[in-house]
């Protein structure tokens, strides 16, 4: 049902701030279209359609269109339901829809001759994309587009210039990071004359994925028409006794396009209700239903953009400058993307069994990029949308209870996990809620989901790693890496144990947790990939992210990866000044032209130094001044990152967003601190950018974050006073937070 | 539950009387293994894995296969779970296992070499095949293999000569009809170590069809593997970080073989449960945990048989000859084995519109192979099943609901229409169920839904049919035989409507019942395919089964395709005499040898002169004698079809058993009468070839034949008394039957 809140009206928009299309050029991998908060619909524009191979080969521009949409892009091929926000692999793309008149084209057509297909030229000026809406003139034929989207609903809007025959393309063969046999079925179903039904199963990033679809059209369709791009077939009953290329009710096949016109008057529109299930196509169409009853797309929208208005306001800034306030409601935004609702509106979903189940109590979401999301994003979500992480949390354990291997999720989506980098970091998000008091599930079961996954052998070096302490690097590969994460994950582990009472869990894991010692070469001073005769590997470049042992980031950076305990870290690498001295190096030093060439992901803009932002694995690092006795050096890098890593442009983002992590560090560190280790109740505190920040509590609690004389110069802070009295420490914990309450930071240059 | 009935033991054995192997040899296309009496599991011996195409072309040797046996084969390839019963096309034969010990060999080999693969020798010799059990010795590694089933689960028993290695190879990729791209998607997951569970999506027959599975071995897997038979993929997700070869609990793709492997003592047997659904895994486990809850096999067989004892003993007969007593209760069998149930114990079933419906208050059958079965197996049903036969009506008419087209089932299996062949003999069924008082559903929603399919205009010719009068050759092929077909369905529709006082669909439907004398040329004294102008096609040769206008007979034999009303079908043929002399010539002629070179399906086996037996559009014929003032000519060439187109012997069919049509001819004749007009309450008297029949009419009734002195040569009816009384005429009515009673033929030479 759609329910505008009363109160939206009369508020300040802070929709206004939020630029969908910032981070749509080159890395950032998010789309511009439209979406409400944790929505299950995406629809957005997609600008090519590049296949993951040519002629047998990986096509590496096909990294470009994560998301479907690249700003430097002159054609729209259409506008499809489903995308990642700033993923670095990819899927999805399901049903593509575009509107057309003249003479009917079923192909897409390229780039360089849009003219050749279903695609249109189109030019930003004429482009508007907000939170929740999404309009654009497709100039080959006139048409304006306009997008707009409920939690499982896309509602398109095509306005046609002149009286004519329209086409409405529905291609069930798009798709991203497609590959010739990706579509594995396709079943389409003209129901009547307004509906269509059906679904499309694909084998992608996702294994075994399947998508059911119900589509209602605000006119009658006049005529419509499927074509099988199957090549022919071998006997197949006897379908061939009905002439099936024109209005005969039902497809199905491997690769189907279709289309359905309409005759239009000038100026008139046709509206299109899009909605997903991941049941059945009675789900899809219950959701429509219940969601967008009827036609009203300015309703749908205004709806659309109260949601956001609602979670955005739940962490408010001020700000003297129009860029922070675009960043960080932008930020804020990407934030509110993912974890994705995975369920009907009757809590219906299909699981990793294949199974249909029910979410009983919670809120099933999916997209689950966990190597990224645990340590900024999900800490973020336990402050600002306590409810939805905890529903996050119980969708995992539910991915665990459905899982054959008895695994938590490590980079999943749509009942699927596509084992997507490396760690078993639920856990920490996991211990993140327990930790904070956010666990309205049984902690306990949890708690054994994750030991189940953090004792797994067969998984990604498990075994080695806990018969022999660490990841040898002839047996599993980005050992160091692994070892390191997997040390961290153990210590999170630890302390929900040791909150539960669970004792032996807790000695067995805080002892795993002291792991990271093991790849630490003394000789070099950094951690370093050994082999199973306990050697290190020899051959050995600090700067080389192709260098054995590491994964997205090279042993300059992954050396310092020990977020849960720094005083060691330090202490193994000399001491405060030996670690202040490494840490500056690496923010400092030049990096030569040819680490570029070699380096996926990362440019010149994504890194400082040798600091690499775009990449995770070093986003806590900064933070890391602090506990060597320099915090003034941390304020200045986290306000050079914040400064140099994020604008309010398409090219805005150092980086792929990765499901909102880049986002969340942006938010975290631009209100003043950042949750370091995950699992513990200890933010470290940097320096606040924004003037003011109110952190909604619930129940009209609110901790507000005040920065006295903030700007861009003034980054160190002189002291800090919380609620009126003098605060001391460079951690802030959950629990002062909770309470309430002003935090004034003082700041100088 | 397992219900052994408590009379059975007590009660003489049908059973021992039918030989599952009959028909298995050449056109039969039955199958000789486990099943229940329409069982959703047909749990069959494969013996051979023929291709649909080779190098791209048809394989005319796939015919042969239709049921996955041939009794001439000397291999079996191993046992699968579903097959159908006499079909002319075919599909299924999902999930094959076969037992094996030694090196290895998860692909089937060749039937020349049978040492290159799983599959195994064997003789006739070591295999029984009876009611609801198989079994039979696999001689390369003299493995003893046992079948049973409940309606829904198969059980084997493999047992092993010695202790060794065994393996069980389930495999994913074997199916009956296979082309390369038939096997869409499969699934399978080891939920632990005694349960597998699955499925196998195909594009076959049924165009999209899913099959899910779960598998209970009776002791735990030692050890597993999957192998993907696919070529190499593109870009999956990061699986590979696993080692997926063996152990390893999940895997899905396009085409996977499988093993499991277990230590066996010599002597010992491992046993199967395998339980399939529509719906899901979850449903396949809540079969198998309903209707075979332990490992007691003996039971499961002997309910099994029970339930074979039970249907059986609802027609009996007595016969001094042991060839006419397996005749004729195999052919019983043979008439319970399809419609098969569909639908999980539940009541859950996946409809054609792909979502997940329930029965409510009646079972759900699919497998409705109409053109072939309303002639004389429904009218059988509805006379020994009838509430079975009401639930296959029900099942029809949701179907009709489900359908996109709304049209009822042409020829109809697991959620598909596969359209094969002509008409809409739904409407036969229905309207002869209606007639006979055996309508427990909404018989005007029931007429609404046959005339609705009568006149879907884009259906094969219907709307020239209906412009027309009869379908133009030039417009639809086989147009005399749809015409005649469409004339004697709107005859059936027609008197559903005036017994439900309908009289506008009544003058309708009965004026187009007349369309027969459409395509009558009293020029050549056949019914001959007309163009739209109205003039005849020329070229004309009342011989070939290849004419244009006929499909599966030839203009001699479909020209006497007026079942609804034989008198005027006698006028148009120049009256009685004439008429006879027609039929004797037909019945009579030398064919030349040519003839039976150019004729599919068709052998000097299943012919009588130039009457086809084999095929179902003559199985009236013998019958319209009667209506000629001929009784006597109806008698001889009755017993003559009964003697030389059934015998009890692996070749004993002369044509496709056609699931269960050829055999319901066999037991109306074999009784005394046969509904030469399904949808009327007549049945036409023959002759008796049995000395007495007991039809149980329910609460104890029961109505008896009783054929005095009858005898290979007295196959004459000289009298009949029926309760004492003379009886006189050549049809009796479904009434006089169901009031029970003692129907006495005296016969004489």
């Amino acid at each position: 049902m759609i329910t505008v809140q009363a109160s939206s009206a009369q508020t300040k928009s802070l929709t206004q701030y939020v630029k969908p299309l910032n981070g749509t050029q080159r890395m950032g991998h998010v789309y511009p279209g439209a979406t409400v908060p944790f929505g299950m619909v995406q629809l957005s524009p997609d600008t090519d359609t590049i296949p993951y191979e040519m002629n047998g080969k990986y096509n590496p521009d096909v990294y470009k269109y994560c998301a479907g949409y690249q700003y430097d892009d002159a054609t729209i091929v259409g506008f499809s339901h489903t995308h990642f926000s700033g993923t670095g692999h990819s899927d999805l793309g399901d049903f593509l829809i575009m509107p057309t008149t003249g003479a009917l084209q079923l192909n897409p057509g390229t780039a360089a001759h849009p003219e050749s297909g279903y695609r249109s030229k189109f030019s930003h000026a004429n482009e508007t994309a907000s939170p929740a809406y999404y309009k654009v003139k497709l100039d080959d034929q006139n048409i304006t587009a306009e997008l707009t989207a409920s939690a499982r609903v896309g509602m398109h809007k095509y306005t046609f210039p002149e009286k004519t025959q329209a086409h409405i393309i529905l291609d069930g063969m798009h798709g991203i990071y497609n590959y010739d046999d990706k579509n594995v079925w396709t079943f389409f179903r003209v129901e009547n004359d307004t509906l269509v039904t059906g679904y499309r199963q694909t084998n992608g990033w996702a294994r075994t994925r399947t998508v059911y679809f119900a589509m209602s059209f605000s006119k009658p369709i006049k005529t419509y028409g499927f074509r099988k791009m199957d090549p022919a077939q071998a006997y197949r009953g006897f379908w061939g006794k009905f002439k099936q290329d024109k209005d005969f009710p039902e497809m199905a096949g491997h690769r189907i396009r279709s289309y359905f016109d309409f005759d239009v008057e000038a100026g008139e529109a046709v509206q299109i209700k899009f909605a997903l299930s991941s049941v059945s196509t009675e789900g899809a169409l219950l959701n429509m239903r219940t969601e967008i009853p009827g036609w009203d797309f300015a309703a749908v929208k205004a709806a659309g953009e109260a949601a956001w208005e609602q979670e955005l306001a739940k962490l408010s800034i001020e700000s003297k400058e129009q860029e922070t306030l675009e960043s960080f409601y932008t930020a804020m935004y990407h934030a509110a993307l993912s974890p994705t609702i995975y369920m009907d509106v009757d809590g219906r979903y299909k699981g990793l069994d294949q199974n249909i189940h029910t979410a009983s109590g919670f809120t099933n979401y999916t997209t689950f990029s966990l190597w990224d999301t645990y340590r900024a994003l999900h800490p973020l979500l336990n402050l600002v949308q306590p409810q939805r992480n905890a529903d996050m949390v119980q969708s995992m354990l539910a991915h665990y209870d459905q899982s054959v291997h008895k695994l938590l999720p490590v980079w999943s989506h749509y009942a699927n996990d596509n084992w997507c980098m490396i760690g078993y970091h639920s856990v920490s998000v996991i211990a993140d809620a327990v930790m904070k008091g956010n666990a309205p599930f049984d902690a306990n079961k949890a708690l054994d989901a994750c030991v189940a996954s953090a004792r797994h052998r067969s998984y990604d070096g498990v075994g080695a790693y806990m018969d022999m302490g660490y990841v040898p690097e002839d047996l599993s590969g980005a050992s160091v890496s692994k070892t390191l994460e997997y040390a961290y994950d153990d210590w999170a582990i630890a302390q929900m144990a040791k909150k539960l009472g669970r004792n032996d869990i807790y000695e067995e894991f805080l002892k795993r947790s002291g792991n990271f010692r093991n790849v630490w070469n003394p000789a070099t001073g950094y951690m370093q990939a050994k082999l199973k005769d306990g050697s290190f590997v020899t051959e050995f470049d600090p700067l080389s992210t192709h260098q054995k042992g590491y994964i997205e980031g090279n042993a300059w950076n992954y050396s310092l990866y020990v977020p849960h305990d720094p005083k060691a870290l330090i202490a193994l690498m000399g001491g405060n000044k030996a670690f202040v001295r490494h840490l500056d190096s690496l923010f400092t030093m030049h990096l030569p032209d040819e680490f570029f060439a070699h380096t996926e992901d990362i440019t010149r803009d994504g890194i400082i130094g040798n600091y690499v932002h775009g990449n995770e694995p070093s986003h806590h690092v900064a933070y890391l001044y602090n506990d060597a006795g320099a915090p003034r050096k941390t304020q200045e890098r986290v306000r050079m990152i914040l400064k140099h890593q994020y604008k309010s442009a398409p090219d805005g983002l150092g980086g792929n967003d990765d499901c909102g992590q880049m986002s969340a560090w942006y938010i975290f560190s631009s209100i003043g601190f950042y949750p370091v280790a995950p699992g513990s109740n200890q933010y470290a505190i940097g320096s606040p950018a924004v003037d003011k920040a109110v952190l909604q509590l619930g129940g009209g609690k609110t901790f507000t974050i005040v920065a006295h004389n903030q700007s861009a110069k003034n980054v160190h802070v002189k002291k800090i006073v919380l609620n009126g009295k003098p605060f001391n420490g460079y951690n802030i914990d959950h629990e002062t937070i909770l309470a309430g309450g002003v935090m004034e930071f003082y700041m100088e240059n």
